[in-house]
C-alpha cells in the first residue's frame, strides 16, 4: 500500500497574519533537514488569519518527536500560532459507532482493509446486534451496547470507557442514530465525524429523505461534519448531491442516498486522517 | 433552427389512476391521424394519480384546434382528467423582469436569439435603467418602471397592464429582486418562473450567498421555481450546485453562482416552453 | 424489500414507426386486465424506429405467461416488433466473474444482500483465489478456475459449463481482466456487462489510468458496457467521471476510479435487471 | 470590481527538488516587504520536480519591477529555477479569434464587461462577418479577415501583424475553426487557448458531437487546452462533461455542448490570467 511506505510529518497551523511567517517556518524545517513535499498557505481575507499546512519528508530529518515541541515553541510563540503536528508513522486509532443501517460501516471496513484509510480501526460499537457478523469478517472487535432509554448515561459511560481504554483518536458515526450528550461530545471535541443524510442546513433533524420528498427538491444530499453539542450544526467537512426525479419514491431517495453517504463520509474520514482539516470559525478549511 | 420546423401538439394530463387510460388517449389520437413521437406515462405510487405527456406529429392530423376540446371532452370527462394542450406552431409570449444584475437577462436574450428557446420574447421590464442598452441590442422593447416604495401597487399595476396588453404567457424573473404581491402572483398563477440563488429550502430570503458563506457549506446552489404567494416556497423546477472551498470569498460565491443561476433558470424556462412540466401536489413533475 | 413486493410485467419493444402502435399495445394490455404503471415511448428521429417500455400491474391480469406469446403474436407481427417480456416474479440468475481486484465484487454482493438488485446471485467465478473468503461471507458458491495461458479454451469450457448448469441470465465482469473468446461472448450475447476503467472511447485497452495520467487529462472516467467480440467496443450503458488534479498520482487515480467503477457498474446491472435497456444500432437506450 | 482593487505580484516557478527552496523564496519576499497571501508548493513524486505558486501583497513591497530580475536572479540560479512573474497592476492584453458560432465570444465579452476576467480585451478577429455587431456592442475593435484557402499564409500574416501591433499577451480561440500553422503557434507558444468540443483524447478532429452521437456515449465533454503544432494534442487545462440520453439528437448535443464550452473555456482563460497555470511535461498544473 502506498500509505504505509510514507515517512512524513505534517504541520497545520493558524495564526494572525504577519510578514515573515512562511520564511520562519520553512527556515525551521530546513534547519532540521526537512524536505517539503507539499505546502499550502492561505490568508483569510476577512479575518486576516493565516492558515498553513506543510508536509515534509523525514528521511534526513534530525529532530526527534519529543524535541519538536521544545524547538518549535519559540517560532510558534513569536507568531501566536495554534498548531498541530502529525507523524505518518503513527497510525490514528479509530472507533466506529453504528446503528441499524450498515452501508457506511461496510464501506469503511472495506476501505480500511485495502489500505485506503491510513488508520487502525480498533473497534465497532453498535446499539444493534446486526453488524456483528460483518465486523467479525474483518476480524475486528464488536461491542453490542443496547440503549437503555431511561438511562442513556450508563450506555455512554460504557462507550466512553471502551474508547478511552483503546486510546481512540477518531470516532466515526457511520449512521449512528442516537444523539450524543454534550459530555460525550466535549470529551472528544473535533474528533467525532458524523454523516447526515441531507445537504445541511436543509432538512436538519429526523428523516431528511422524507422531508426532501415532501418538499419536492430535485437534488438530495449528504453532509459529513464534526459533531458539536448543537445537533447537525457542527463544522461541515464535505457535501455532495445527486439528482432525483418524480420517478423516485422515498425508497429510491434512501437507496440513492446510501451511495452519497458512503462517499461523503469516507472522504471526510480520509481528510481527517491525512491531517488536511482545520476547524476555524465554526467552519472547516480543507487542504486538499 | 430545429424548433421552428416542428409541427407537433403536446398533451399533458393528470387524473385518478384507472385501467384503460392510455388505451383511450392513444386510440383518440390514432382516430384523428396523430402519430405519437414521444410519450411518458407514470403512476404516482402514493397518491395513485396517473400522469401523462404525449407529443404527436401533426402532418396527418385532421382535427382543428377549435374542435379538439369538443372531441376530447368525452374522454377527459370519463377519466376525470386535468389536461392542457399546446401547439408547436403557437409560440409562447414571454416577458422578462430584471433588477440590477443582468447576467440571467443577457443569457436568456442570447438563447432566444440563437433559437434555443421556443418563444417570442415580447418585452423586458426593469426597476433599473441599466439593462436598456442590452435589450436594445436585441431589438426588444424595454420598460423602465422604478419602484415607488410607498406605492408599490401603482408599479405593479403598470407592470400588469403591460403584461396583459402584450398577451404574455410566461413571466421570467431574471434576478428580479422585488417581492410580487399575492394579487400579481395569483393573476399569473403557474406562469411566473423565478431563480433563487441557493439550493432551497436552505437559505431562504435575502443574501443567500452571504448566508452560505457564514454557514461554511461546501456547495452553493441555485433553484428555479414557480412563484406562489409564499416567498421562495413555490414548486421547485430545477436545482444544481457547485463545489466551493475555503479559497472562495463571498465575491467568489457570487461569481460562481452566476453560472449556476443562468443554467438553472434557462433550463426551467426551456422545459416550461416545451410543455414538459406538471405542477402537482406543490411539486413539479418534469417529463424530460 | 421493496423489490420483492412488486407484481408486474415489463414489455420492451422496437419496430418501424407507424400510427396506431401505442393504441394497439395499450388496448391489448387493457383487454387482459393490465393496469399500466409506467410507460415510455420514443421515436428515433433519424431512423424512424419506435421504441417502447411499458410496465403494468399484474393484480387483475388474466393472461398466463404461457399464453402471452400466442395472444401477443398477432399484434407483434402486424407492426413487425422485436419484443422482450419479463415478469417481476421471476428473478434473474446472475454470475460474477472477477480477477484480482475485488472492490466491484464486494459492492455488488453487498447491494445484493440489502435488496438493491432484483436478482439471485448464483455463483462467483475467479481466476484468483483471493475472493473466496468474501464470497463465502455472503454464503455463495465460489469457483476458482485458474487461467491456463496455453489452453484458455479449456478454462472457458469450464466456465461455460458452470454458467449453463446454473441457468445464468446475466454475467457481470466485475474487473475480470481476461479477454473472453468470441465463442463465449456470442453464447451470452447481450447478457454480459463489463466495467472499463476509462471514459470510452478514450483509453481503450490495458492500464487506462496510466494512459490518463500520461496524457494529463483533468477527468478520469468509467464505462459500463455490454460485451461484444470487439474489445471495449460494445454498446455503452453508463458512464461517469471524476475530477483529478496535479496532486493525484497514478495510485490516486486508481483509488478515485474504484468509487466510479462501483457506481457505474452497479447502475448498469440494476437497469439491466429492471429491463430498462434496449440495445439498438450498437448503442443502448435506457428507459430510466 | 474585486479584481481592480488587487495590488499583488505572483511568482510561478519549477525546479529540481532540493531542500531549502521554500525557505529561500519566502526569505527573499520577506526581505523586500512582501506579505504572502496565498502559496502552494508541490513536489512531483515521479520526476522530483518542485513547483510553486506564491502571491504576495505589494503594499509594503520595496523592490521595483525593473530590479526584481536582478535581485531574484541569484536565488533562481542557485536552484536552477524556471520562473515567471506577474503584477496585478499590469493587465494582460487579449485577442479573441472566432468563426461562425459566437456563443463563446459572447460569453467572454460579457464576463470581460462585468469584471470577471482580469484583462483588457483588445480586439476580435473573425473569418466571418457575423460577430461584428456583437463586438461593436461591447465597443471593441472587430477585424474581419476572410480565409483565402489558396493563400492561408497571407491571412495569418495579417492576423499576426494585428496581434503584434496590439501587444497581445493571450489569444483565445473561441470556436475558431481554422487550423493555425506551426509558425503562428510557435510565435505565441503557451499563449493560445483553444476550446475543443469533446473530452479529449476522445473524438479528436472534426465534428466531435457527430462522432459522440455515432458512438453512443452517455456523456459529452469539452476540453480547453493550450495550442501546440499537434492538432488537439496541446496541454489540457480544463475538462468537463454533461450527461446525455437517447432522447438527445445531434442538435441537442450541440446545444448542451454550448453551455459546457462556455464554462470550460472561460475557466481556462481566468486561470491563465490569474497566473495559475504551469505547463510541465506536456501537461498543465493548475494552482487553484
Amino acid at each position: 500500500m502506498k500509505t504505509s511506505s510514507k515517512n512524513t510529518a505534517t504541520l497545520i497551523l493558524t495564526c494572525p497574519d504577519q510578514m515573515g511567517l512562511v520564511a520562519a517556518v520553512s527556515r525551521f524545517l530546513f534547519d532540521y533537514g526537512g524536505n517539503i513535499l507539499h505546502a499550502d498557505q492561505h490568508q483569510d481575507e476577512e479575518s486576516k488569519v493565516f492558515l498553513m499546512r506543510i508536509e515534509w519528508d523525514l528521511n534526513n530529518w534530525i529532530l526527534s518527536e519529543e524535541n519538536f515541541d521544545i524547538k518549535f515553541q519559540p517560532v510558534a510563540s513569536r507568531f501566536k500560532m495554534n498548531w498541530r503536528l502529525s507523524w505518518s508513522t503513527r497510525k490514528a486509532k479509530v472507533a466506529i459507532l453504528v446503528s441499524q443501517f450498515d452501508h457506511c460501516l461496510a464501506d469503511i471496513l472495506y476501505r480500511g482493509r485495502i489500505g485506503e484509510l491510513d488508520c487502525e480501526i480498533a473497534l465497532v460499537i453498535s446499539n444493534h446486534p446486526g453488524a456483528h457478523e460483518l465486523t467479525q469478517f474483518y476480524r475486528l472487535p464488536f461491542h453490542f451496547i443496547p440503549i437503555e432509554q431511561k438511562d442513556k448515561a450508563t450506555t455512554e459511560n460504557l462507550q466512553m470507557e471502551l474508547l478511552y481504554k483503546n486510546g481512540i483518536d477518531l470516532i466515526i458515526l457511520a449512521r449512528y442514530m442516537q444523539i450524543l450528550s454534550p459530555k460525550f461530545v466535549t470529551a472528544f471535541e473535533s474528533r467525532i465525524i458524523n454523516i447526515h443524510h441531507s445537504f445541511l442546513p436543509a432538512f436538519i433533524g429526523a428523516r431528511p429523505y422524507h422531508q426532501a420528498f415532501a418538499k419536492g427538491v430535485k437534488l438530495i444530499g449528504a453532509t459529513s461534519h464534526y459533531v458539536t453539542p448543537d445537533l447537525d450544526e457542527g463544522p461541515i467537512i464535505h457535501q455532495d448531491v445527486v439528482q432525483i426525479s418524480h420517478r423516485d419514491q422515498v425508497s429510491d431517495l434512501i437507496r440513492k442516498g446510501r451511495d452519497l453517504e458512503r462517499l461523503v463520509l469516507s472522504k471526510a474520514v480520509k481528510w481527517h486522517l491525512e491531517n488536511r482539516i482545520v476547524i476555524y470559525d465554526k467552519k472547516t478549511i480543507i487542504f486538499d
